[in-house]
């Protein structure tokens, strides 16, 4: 699996606040984009991964806010995966409008069966892994 | 059941567009939350209902905005239950902000099944329709 | 200025209802993503008509839903321009997946200025009215 | 000003994802609402601060998930106001499904004026300050 991979959104004119600004919650909906498409660009699909049983959950983000995004602007979001885990994965985002980073995220996911309990993640899941840590 | 109900909803900061007004697709997640309300209000409760195999879809709606509404606004939004008819109800809508009518909206919804084929209300979905009308 | 124009959207993972269909509300915002794509491959902006005073408000909507969405389809959205008259202006949507129509929508635009006051489409917007109609 | 609040929201049919779970970008929307009802309780609006030309924007959030919430769920969230300081604000929140805690989030907030520039918090945003700090 790729362990980074970039999308560009183009803010929606019904995404932005009373400020005319990007609203913050949006930011996590990117991420999420960014991290769906990185899968596909692996040759994997989450809603297969869905269809399987197995469902990826956030049990943790954040995101520090640099500077404003404004309707039409087209961000560019980029994920990069990072320690992957047993049944974990934490991602780092950052989102730059041209060249300006303008926002910082993380996601800690935790991969769950359909009834939530915390499974481990599957081999393909686990590439960014050092080779030799956490065998099957 | 009621055949109308009406609450009221305060216009969240992150529903309005960049013109600071209430954006036009929020009004239809408020007419959902009129129908919900009208149906707990009823003393029914719409995830039993889904719990239970019985689905709702959205088969067509529409509405006519007549004036803006804005951040932090608290509307009035009024659901009439009309027709009801085999699996098919329509509902009117009316939005008012204090005594000013600012929307006139309206749904058709359609009962269906976990896979999607349309089945007939439940007779307890039916006051409206006039007795000896569809019996079961 | 083109007279209709298509775009791919793929269902976002938070777009779908309980059902795990494409909320009905979102078609809503995918209209809208049409028409302002519409225009930039006319080569005009919205963001420069709004920066200039001019306002583009819905004064009507509605969509017909003839089949679900799910998460990951990737629709596409068609947008046509209609009868565009005066301050308004018609379109008409649908909705595809792969080759399945799977909704109908239209809405009315209203040009106003920053206070909501109805004004004159500008010429550019008006190229889909017959020649000699509606002199400026 | 009051220093904590809660309030109760009740989980939108068209707020959950495609298991069920309440999205987990929506927390934020209601950390958000929690704090503008705080402000209402303490006789003011943040409607009339933007009005004077006050804005106040998130400069960083974030959130742990500690259990799902679901479509019709009536939840408590709790907002408390911690450290108040120059033009910054720190406010604690956490989230109840009955007597479970789901949800522990966090957002500093800073006060700008309407190009973006960072000002200083209004006296009466700082009632949470230890007296003695922070004088005008």
């Amino acid at each position: 699996m790729l362990s980074e991979h970039q999308i560009q959104i183009r803010v929606g004119y019904h995404e932005v606040d009373s400020m005319g600004r990007l609203y913050h919650g949006h930011y996590f909906t990117y991420f999420e984009k960014a991290r769906l498409e990185l899968l596909r660009a692996s040759g994997r699909n989450y809603r297969d991964l869905e269809e399987a049983g197995h469902f990826v959950v956030v049990t943790q983000c954040g995101c520090r806010f640099l500077a404003a995004a404004r309707y039409d602007d087209l961000l560019t979001v980029r994920v990069v995966v990072g320690e992957v885990r047993g049944a974990r994965a934490e991602h780092e985002y950052q989102v730059f409008n041209q060249d300006n980073l303008i926002a910082l995220g993380h996601a800690t996911l935790a991969m769950v069966d359909r009834d939530g309990k915390v499974r481990r993640l599957p081999p393909s899941w686990r590439t960014a892994a050092p080779s030799g840590d956490d065998p099957e």
